[in-house]
């Protein structure tokens, strides 16, 4: 089976050293408009081989594994050029925006809008390992858009990513993913961005910083050509939940200007509910065991 | 050694259980206003006995693990009752307001001011143990303002639990800590909160929620019974740097609002660079190794 795989970071990276290990007869075909990229995915063993964009015409699978935007640019010349029982899915971090885009495309049934919740604050194929996935979550969008053979195709790939198949629509995706990932991403990135500004002399962070600080400014380590495009693309859902942390944080430096030690501490109390959701969520290993059916209940 | 560990939680049970792991003949005396607490780490084999606080009279060191209200609330009577070579420590995460208090007490001398840079997001005896301070910051502040017997006394107790002591004065501290660990607390509680506000069906979360929010909403889950004293004791610096990150956060949003991806870019590459900063900071690993003078001195 001919698999295209677009963007060989992380993520295309990641997935081409899964399947190739498979040893199921995947052959991967690797595409990246960074030279440098490809060619390092290929001495990795991330894929079989460098081609360049019309390799989609012969491909039985197309993986798009691009910063968003480029999803946007390529995913209609893809479906225009792949062959009758060709699929293509996309990895994105929003999905309103790409099956808009599509929706009315002859060949859209050969489409599955995709999202595995995985990832780390390192980009580029050298940041690309096999267990990346493992017991994660991957969203499946808008089923009932695409072909049943296209699900089936997309179904397999997730099963040897070892990701957990989740189901909703694109417009509730972008809404809940604005909160519970790309919200703590501009959080991060400005709490990195206020503390250098403070810190002139970054010796001072660095011995003052502790395992607190590091876990909640880690993100903003990551790379800003995936993240700048995720913002831009899902900005109405990222724009509202700036706006609900802004009131939020405003309100505490109320309490704070006031030395309101029990509204402050009513509040942490009410925060320290995320403790149930978060004993969920392995965030020691990136090895994390699957999250069971039972565990899922508990929360319910 | 009469050892008196005031404030079994996690911070007083971690010393405790090293000091008496150390086999140096430390006797170790716990208090706490928490008879369940007080058990539990005698239970635990964090301390040798349960006293009250009159113990402090005959102590040859005692070290104060409270809350940084009840340092502000003991120390003063603490200091009038000690022995006149008895030793005093208190290990809170504010500075200046505790200095202040006893400026002028006639056993200044006997008092210094610590704060090691170490802790979890859990807390009680339960929590404790032994290897939480190795390799990580110690600060001593105000050196000038104790006596060299009291220095050379808790000089000893960082040493034992392996904390790499930094000199600065409590102003300073309290400034520099005030961006590096409290402003992450908050940002990170109020993350925690915005979203639970936002999904009602915590389902959602779950389901959602990869590691980088768990690392980021890592902190959420911290004890807010030290936490609100601590905002209220230094909130001149907690609510500027607030004032600041609430600034660059809209800042943000302006981009967002007008997706415009090239400052957003450009804002997060400057973001970046606390990786060079961050990569000193073992965040895997509760043991991380010393912070080398090499290290150091690359940052600056």
């Amino acid at each position: 089976m001919d698999v295209v795989i677009i963007g060989l970071g992380l993520i295309g990276g990641s997935v081409g050293m899964k399947l190739k290990k498979s040893n199921l007869g995947y052959h991967i075909i690797g595409i990246d408009n960074n030279e440098q990229h490809a060619s390092r995915a290929l001495e990795l063993g991330l894929i079989d081989e460098i081609r360049s964009l019309d390799a989609v015409v012969s491909a039985d699978l197309v993986i798009i594994c691009t910063p968003v935007d480029n999803v946007l640019r390529l995913l209609p010349g893809i479906l225009d050029a792949i062959k009758a029982d060709g699929v293509v899915m996309d990895m994105g971090s929003t999905k309103s925006e790409i099956c808009t885009l599509i929706d009315k495309h002859p060949k859209r049934k050969s489409f599955v809008a995709t999202h595995p919740i995985a990832g780390t604050e390192n980009s580029g194929p050298d940041a690309a390992f096999d267990s990346l996935f493992d017991g994660k979550t991957g969203i499946i969008c808008d089923e009932n858009k695409s072909h049943k053979n296209a699900l089936l195709v997309v179904n397999r790939i997730y099963d040897l990513l070892k990701l957990n198949v989740v189901k909703m629509d694109s417009a509730s995706h972008d809404l809940h993913i604005a909160y519970v990932s790309h919200l703590s991403h501009i959080s991060s990135f400005v709490l990195g961005q206020t503390v250098l500004e403070m810190e002139e002399d970054e010796k001072n962070i660095f011995n003052l910083a502790g395992s607190g600080f590091a876990s909640t400014v880690r993100l903003a380590k990551s790379s800003p050509a995936m993240w700048a495009p995720i913002f831009a693309q899902n900005k109405e859902h990222v724009s509202q939940s700036l706006e609900t942390y802004i009131k939020n944080l405003t309100a505490f430096k109320v309490m704070v200007d006031a030395a309101d030690k029990d509204n402050m501490f009513e509040s942490m109390t009410r925060s320290n509910k995320i403790r149930k959701v978060l004993d969920g969520i392995d965030i020691q290993s990136m090895n994390a065991e699957p999250k069971t059916k039972e565990m899922i209940n508990e929360l319910t």
